[in-house]
């Protein structure tokens, strides 16, 4: 059956035909749009609309179609789109009485819905395999608790923390990335189906029925719109480019401690790579491809606001072109989380390296400021300051933490405010001791064991809430 | 107090000092910053971690800052930013003790609670200006329910419909462009103070209490996360990036409507101007300006993402850089939105000529098509063609909507199908009266005035709900 | 040969493998990199680093390769990348010896070389087929010289012109592409070969004679940016998002110009559809899909910068990730030209119609105030005011450009500076005819038939000394 | 004088002209406008056009104002933009004969002349600035010649070089950048005045004339594109984005190198700053900001980019809303340049742990390999797998660079090839030494001092040449 035979006296050219042809990417939604003209088909027979025994057809070849697969399909190009090659094959089987499941509906409003029915199950899937690598972490995490690690600002030595709090932080940034995925997913569970062309039709069909055979949440109440927006697809890429940001930081640091300077971790071979030159080399080929992949992810939806831009209404075959890049996003953030996700809890930490890190640039120096207040009653500016003079002295004397006493940080202070702070050296000790540090931060979010604790419980109820 | 003084010998260059300031675009979190100083504050001193009278003389300063308004800071570059400035100004009026307020908390988790506490309120604002706007979309419909419109696919004329159901296109895309942004508030009413520098604090402080003080819904469950996420900014940017893009189609569809060529609407003189050389003109300046301003907002997404892009944790200064794009995408937002809700609702629609349009190029096609289907059992596909070829011969034959009748029909039904129709007349007529085919489309989203009035009072009671 | 035997003594994972495998679109690159190798080969036995006899060996490996084609090679995700499955296929054919064709040389320094080859003559492909658009565009100027046509500013009627003088825009517009895309094909054409992993090798190799052989321009001058550059990536797709920009505002423009509002352009059937249910329609989707299109080149744009930003020197896997980018980006370029070429040089202008709107909107009125100026000696701005007065005045009394004479003129005139202007009738009806308006502009780029002449006889030139 | 006062009735709205207003970029353009303006209204008298006395006083207005400054012009928004304002100055010098300069000219043409005219002097401003920037890195390289530096990939120790040799790459990178920005530079160098609104003018002005006087190289030979192009503007934009990509990516490594971890570079104090809550700290700030605003020139690129996507021709006001983008990108990337410059040119290398970390992973082995091939007359292949192989053995027991000797290799060559190598002992200390490594690569682009000289000497050839 060739649309163009009534209104259209010249047939569109070969390389027109394959440039318009959405085919290709078509092939995604082939069982979604069996399942709409079934439901479709469905609803016009029991409405009355088309005769039950030509449904009964119809819906006979579209469930043989459903067992065959999208290999019984005639895919030439010059066949436009799957929506045609599916009625053709059904025209194949029953004859021209196909026609008629094309009753009240359009390819446009058929199209949004089939794109809608695939996108919530891929959504539903990521969101899934989120919660699965935050339990993962959540384990990694409870084994932790007492691995001492450099907790960094600007880079630089911040304060001392645990391996686990760390992961922590990795584990709330995924939450936010399936809370706002899901939210997004609320966009998306609604059903076009019906707004036919872009006015709906004259034939009483009922949207309630074909909304509950799809298993849609809401009806989409405007006809027009429901055949133009596209703004449920820029939002799943936004928050799928959200996911990918989150696998980049992962990256960023899983090379960065890698790397022979830091060396605090070391990934499983089964994601390095060497040199086809330098033979000593062992790569982080994994990390950097993700951490390369994640700008697919901002370049796709950079594409997909571009097109959608004071496009006017309703539809315009501009929209088409979204399409392969939402597939292409979904398809790259899968696989990207997927990776990052098998290399980092296979990663192995050098705990005697994060150790001496922990230990090696003052990284305690803020607790030794925070004792000065709590136990000299000093304004924090004043403890800050002469912490930050004690710490310039020591590294240019080459005085190791170890080192500093009472008489060396009241040399300080005398300098500072002209006398001495009396402080006992245990104190000073326990200061500067990371684990101590540690072990002192125990408010919510904080990283003693206990506060870390605390939120691995949290974050498991939430996750035994979800799945 | 130069914070440099400790730590650091050499001063910062002035030209650096300028180029790291934050100063230009922390005025806009000057009130949020007392507000969370005054929080901080009275927590430190009812959990007894800092003396109450000592607190009382800081709460004192700090409300005769608010007072006096961001007038009364020094904002010198070389102050670095206005947590500093601030902090200055308490000293300048109880000297030293001042200090005490910078006590368990860092510049890291004071900045992102600051800027969470004024996106806040912003979000509340443009939703309530949405709800406004579609509030006046609405009041248009209503007035609008039996304006005959062409509706477009493609920019070709698709099929009849009205202005009102047209209007409601755009008040479905603004409905979803609330509910995405208060999806988004949720992530952003998340509170990280207490997070101190990146690890919490080993005094004693109290989260909750600071939480409910500030009006915060949730805490940030990791310190880390707490002072290194900035997804709620990006989130909030791209919301507001897809409320730009619905302003942007509508910008396109009044710029298109008001040429002389469409000549269905006219532009208000107040959002108009003329040429400084061609007396004649009247140009849609603001529809133009807004479409071409929709852009910035996709832009600063763009920049943020790229800002975030594999930046380790915890804080850099990167992150700094994000704050002016988000303020920037706010007031583009705001403003692009007050204009185009402003120039849309005074239009005039030329309903003589939205008539006129309506029934000069077939656009009731579909609908003759349609009853072929119902009255003849017709297979959709059979009737396309015949209507199809209609629409081509009475084109190339210049016959005219209201000239065509069962003879000329049943012409073409014989050379397609080699048999007549025999249709009756007033069928016909009905068939291809535009407002005929308007008032036929009575399912759910469709455009008769019923249909319309339904989804009318649907939105009136979604606003409602949330005002 | 498994590189990683040596080094790494576990296996990548197979889905590791694939996702850090680039054989997808190193196939591209085939071709390129026998040539590099036989080049590469041929200086290492001139310099006699390799025996002769090993040397000869694998020239005749690489050949018999070349004439077999990439269907020889084995391409299995495990292999890495296309230049280890050459190396295998030559291994295969003459033995370990094939090893000696890697001395002095590195993956790294390939595939850049590579790249570069083979955008080398991508782009002067494009190059050319601009250059055949902009003749094809002269030759239909050269038919319009005299076809009226209307300018628009805003969208609204600005001035008269002809189509001719209109397509100049476009070939002016791409003769910058053209002129922008040669010169970023001067820093593409620079030679990497010898950089080696990324400092070069101590082997005695001749940059010189590969970069002769290879026929590259210029050396790169140090060996890090050698391996590390992708500059050259991000410039060409840059330049090619300014040609699809181009092609955008064509398609638009065609879009526009072929509603049935505008009615001035008729697309070839070859480049139109129709709709699956409304059958009236004919649907400019040609010029839908490209307008569309052209934001993957914004997309990929983005992609690549962000891929680029803040990536340490000098090899990253990271950039591996640049290069699908960059042949989406060539294939989207020269598809769609192709297309907008086809389509643009087949249309069909409504001339009666261009006609009747360039008198319809008073598109003169700038010519009648220059006249006053010329004949009346009034400063421009007094001229201007007369004449927007004049205009308000038809318009509200539907006074058509045709009835426009002295009197009407001096009632207006009397009112704004409170005098006649006693203007020749034939002097009004000349200033507001739109093709004496066309013919008056003589200037340099104005629209009358000899300087529209001029420019064409100017852009031919250019053609001949490029082509 | 209000334009608006001949044909639009009503005025617009403050807030709609406040949005529309150009004002505040305009005033970029304001010495740009008087320069035109004389230019325009010489030629307009030179030719005729205009009485000779009113030039004169027109030409003395315009004078005077230059004189004063922008101080002079009454620049509320209701003016619109900076050509009204200008021309009201002239008017309350001169009175209404000041209408004569808008003869023949446009709004149009004039703000694209304008933003041309800032454009090119900018551009040679910032090309100077690459220029000395490149100069200054040379000058570094000419003392770090022997500095044994670390050469990465995957961030992994790669090979040893010097940190001259890798100076060089950021010099090779910058040249580029500049060459880049110079052939931008050709394609804002065009004169679009005299195309007035779209279509030149009926009055016979010497577009030549003004194109001389004004300094430019070529006349934009087409009236539509004349006024409707942007393209220069995106061009330079891409091109400040690359200059910053090159910044990026230099602030990267600088963060990376000033971590205690690496710890081979210390960042003046004069671009560092410390913490206010961790005294210990000192922080890469500067490079961290400007990695950040990186972000903004990309940004900026998409906005206009996406503005500029399907917009019809010829002038429409969205193109107004480019201009702040691209002075904006200037103004960033100017100083993001300048303070780069600074903070690399004031570095210190740490030269002993840069020579303790060439020594200490190997990153000699390609050398060893290379050395098997060139002694043992080996593939490479079969080199690489001992050598791979024989640092694994090194690393799992511990044993150092300098402990390597032919017994240990020969024991891992056995147990790959079954056989000895006898190496003599000297080979293998020179090949594992550094600094012998180094010198050995003297090829074009190597990283031997002498090699390292021949670049810097043929950039400054380059310098000399271009400055």
């Amino acid at each position: 059956m060739n649309l163009r035979s009534g209104r259209l006296k010249g047939k569109m050219s070969d390389e027109a035909a394959s440039f318009t042809s959405s085919l290709e990417f078509d092939k995604r939604i082939f069982e979604a749009d069996i399942k709409l003209n079934t439901a479709h088909t469905t609803m016009l027979a029991k409405k009355g609309i088309i005769p039950s025994e030509i449904a009964d057809k119809i819906l006979k070849a579209l469930n043989e179609l459903k067992n065959e697969g999208i290999g019984a399909l005639d895919l030439d190009p010059s066949v436009e789109d799957i929506h045609m090659a599916v009625e053709n094959y059904v025209t194949s089987k029953i004859g021209e009485v196909a026609g008629f499941m094309h009753t009240a509906k359009s390819r446009n409003d058929q199209v949004a819905t089939d794109l809608r029915l695939v996108l919530k199950e891929e959504i539903k899937g990521i969101g899934f395999n989120i919660l699965k690598f935050i339990e993962e972490i959540l384990d990694m995490a409870s084994e932790h608790k007492e691995t001492i690690f450099v907790g960094y600002t600007h880079l630089q030595h911040a304060q001392p923390t645990t391996f686990a709090h760390y992961l922590l932080a990795y584990a709330n940034a995924l939450r936010r990335d399936y809370e706002r995925l899901m939210d997004a997913y609320k966009r998306v569970d609604m059903n076009p189906l019906g707004s036919a062309a872009l006015t709906t039709t004259s034939f009483p069909i009922d949207r309630e029925m074909t909304t509950e055979l799809l298993g849609f949440s809401r009806i989409m109440e405007n006809s027009i719109d429901g055949v133009s927006s596209r703004d449920f697809i820029a939002e799943t890429v936004f928050s799928l480019s959200m996911l990918a940001s989150t696998m980049s930081k992962i990256c960023e640091e899983l090379i960065l401690w890698s790397t022979f300077e830091f060396g605090v971790v070391e990934i499983s071979y089964a994601y390095s790579s060497t040199s086809s030159i330098m033979p000593q080399k062992k790569n982080p080929d994994v990390a950097e491809i993700a951490r390369g992949k994640s700008a697919i992810l901002t370049g796709e939806l950079m594409t997909i606001l571009t097109i959608l831009k004071a496009l006017p209404y309703s539809y315009n075959r501009d929209l088409q072109e979204i399409t392969p890049h939402l597939w292409n996003s979904v398809d790259n953030a899968k696989e990207m989380m997927n990776m990052v996700r098998g290399m980092l809890t296979t990663i192995e930490i050098n705990k005697e390296r994060t150790a001496e890190l922990a230990k090696s640039n003052f990284a305690t120096a803020t607790e030794l400021a925070d004792i000065l207040v709590r136990e000299k009653n000093m304004p924090f500016r004043t403890a800050h300051k002469i912490v930050g003079r004690m710490v310039t002295e020591a590294l240019e004397n080459k005085v190791s933490l170890d080192d500093i006493d009472s008489n060396f940080l009241d040399n300080v202070a005398h300098e500072v405010m002209g006398k001495s702070l009396d402080l006992n050296d245990e104190l000073i000790r326990k200061a500067l001791d990371p684990y101590e540090n540690v072990k002192a931060r125990t408010v919510i979010g904080g990283s003693s064991p206990e506060a870390v604790e605390k939120v691995i419980v949290s974050l498991r109820t939430f996750l035994n809430e979800e799945i």
